[in-house]
Formats: C-alpha cells, structure tokens, sequence
C-alpha cells in the first residue's frame, strides 16, 4: 500500500514561519490567532495582507521551516509498513524547490530521492493521501485523510486527522 | 484522458550535450556513435566513462539542453485532446530541477506548473506514458510508448515510437 503524504502545514509549518516574518516587518504579534476557516493572510491587517507571496517567494523560506510534531517519527514508523511517498505541490514556487530537498535530507534523510514527488496537481497513483488541502483530493480515489490546519476546521465532509499520533492510530 | 510526458531523451536532448563536454575535455569525436542497448559512458574511453555523472550533477547542465524534434509542436497538438503531464524523474539530480523547470518555461510556454512533476519513481496516476527507459513502466497500469532513444532500441517488448510524428499518428 502507498502513502502520499504532504509537506506544508502536514510535515513542515510554514504558518509560523509567515507569522515571524509580519512580525519582524509590520509588528504583527507573534501569538496571532488564524480563526478557524480562514488563511494566514485574512488574520494580518489589510495593507499588509499580499506580503505572504513575496515572503514564500524568496529564497530560503522553506530551508528552515520547523518540523510538525511527531511527524519524523510517525514517517519512519509508516514507512515500515507502507510505500511511503512525499507529495508537496511545490511547482507553484520555483525557488522553494532545492530548499525543499534540502530541508526533507535534514529532518528525513530516511527519505530516498525516489520517494519524493514535486507537482502541481497531485495525480499520484496512491491508496492514502495525508493532505492539508482537499483540493488535492479533487479526483483521487483513495483514502483521503485530511490533517487539520487552521483554514481546514470548518471542513465536515473528510476523515480528519488532528496530528501525527492520531494518523498512526488510524494507519499502524 | 492523461499523459505523462517524459523529459530526458524525450522532450530534451541531453545525449548531445554529454558528447559535446565529452569532446571539450577529452576529445572525444562530435559524431560519436551510442551503439544499440548502450548508455552513453559505455561509448567513450574507459578513463573518463564516470565523467558523466559529473556533468550531469553540474548546476546548467539541463538548462540549454536542445529540444527533441518536433516535441514542441506535437505537445501542443497532444494537450487539444488530452490533459498532458511532464513527469521527469528529476530528484535524482537535485541541481536539475531549477534548470529544468527553467527550460520548460523557455520552450514549452503552454505547460502549466500545474502540469508538472518531478519526482523519483514515476507514481502517476495516467492512461497513458511516453519514456525511454522501461524502469519507469514497472507497475504502471495505462498504456506505455516507449520512446526511441539508443539505449533501448534492443527492447522489444513495448510498443515503440521512434519520434513525434509517430506519437500524433498514435495518439491522435
């Protein structure tokens, strides 16, 4: 059986990152609250709100994301079972992708290069798909368990998993 | 209906550029003949035959690769009727993956980053492959093309096409 398993906001967090940077450049505070339902940038004062697209943009903003909790432990713990693959929507930014290579030897380097997969659209051939975004779930035909993230909690109609400890409850 | 398009021998040419530094650093001959079921360092002198990976892990190398014959026009003729794919199994080669999508913004205009995926194995979800190298046909379930290239044209048990003419008679 193989797993896709997604990188932002499921492996990496890119929200805390986001959050740093308005800090550091317009004084937005570092404990802000994305309301549920909503994305990074709806919860940042309005004149400031498009900055998120030169920030993810830039060289580097993905090198040094912090790791999800429990993920490097539940993929190792995964892939003991399963085929597991790493399938990020990266073509979107082209500078993200050596940083994003670099960042899965580091924190995975139990990840061989013929585990990752770059995309657009995520048309892998998978059984499970851990994603942030139900876009990506738009014609897949497997098992979609959606990971909770802010803009996701309004969301009823998938199988959610809330962290790494509930995905190995459902998976192992 | 999908297709996954191949890059490496498919769309680009990267035989010519081997050959071309082959002959900058060592002398070897500009109309050097890859003989039939042969890689390309099985051709040159025995010395320099690891050269290759080399070049290849060079930051460039797959930035002015030449296009393959009448790939453009056949891609964009393929993309009227189906929802065409670029799958190139890129992460070997972490340097390549700027230059190439670079390369295919500079000749394939038309291709979406939506369309694009670079990855290890070749996990996709299509009806339909083109590559030259049969590995990537290993539990693939749609319909492979197995595209003429000099290290293949021993194999025969695939369906074969020699170039894009044959592709659009194929395909179209």
């Amino acid at each position: 059986m193989r797993i896709a398993i997604d990188m932002d906001e499921v492996l990496a967090d890119p929200i805390h990152k986001f959050i740093q940077l308005y800090n550091r450049d317009h004084q937005v505070p570092l404990d802000l609250l994305i309301h549920p339902g909503t994305e990074i940038f709806q919860n940042v004062p309005a004149e400031v709100s498009d900055k998120w697209k030169e920030y993810i943009n830039e060289k580097g903003f993905f090198r040094d994301l912090p790791v999800i909790e429990g993920a490097v432990d539940a993929v190792q713990k995964l892939q003991q079972h399963y085929e597991v693959y790493i399938v990020s929507a990266a073509m979107e930014f082209k500078n993200s992708l050596e940083d994003k290579m670099d960042w899965l030897s580091q924190h995975f380097p139990f990840i061989s290069w013929k585990q990752i997969v770059f995309c657009g659209e995520k048309i892998v051939d998978v059984d499970i798909m851990i994603d942030d975004r139900i876009k990506n779930f738009k014609d897949f035909k497997g098992r979609p368990l959606l990971f909770t993230s802010p803009h996701n909690l309004l969301i009823t109609d998938y199988e959610r998993v809330d962290n790494w400890q509930q995905v190995l409850k459902k998976l192992l």
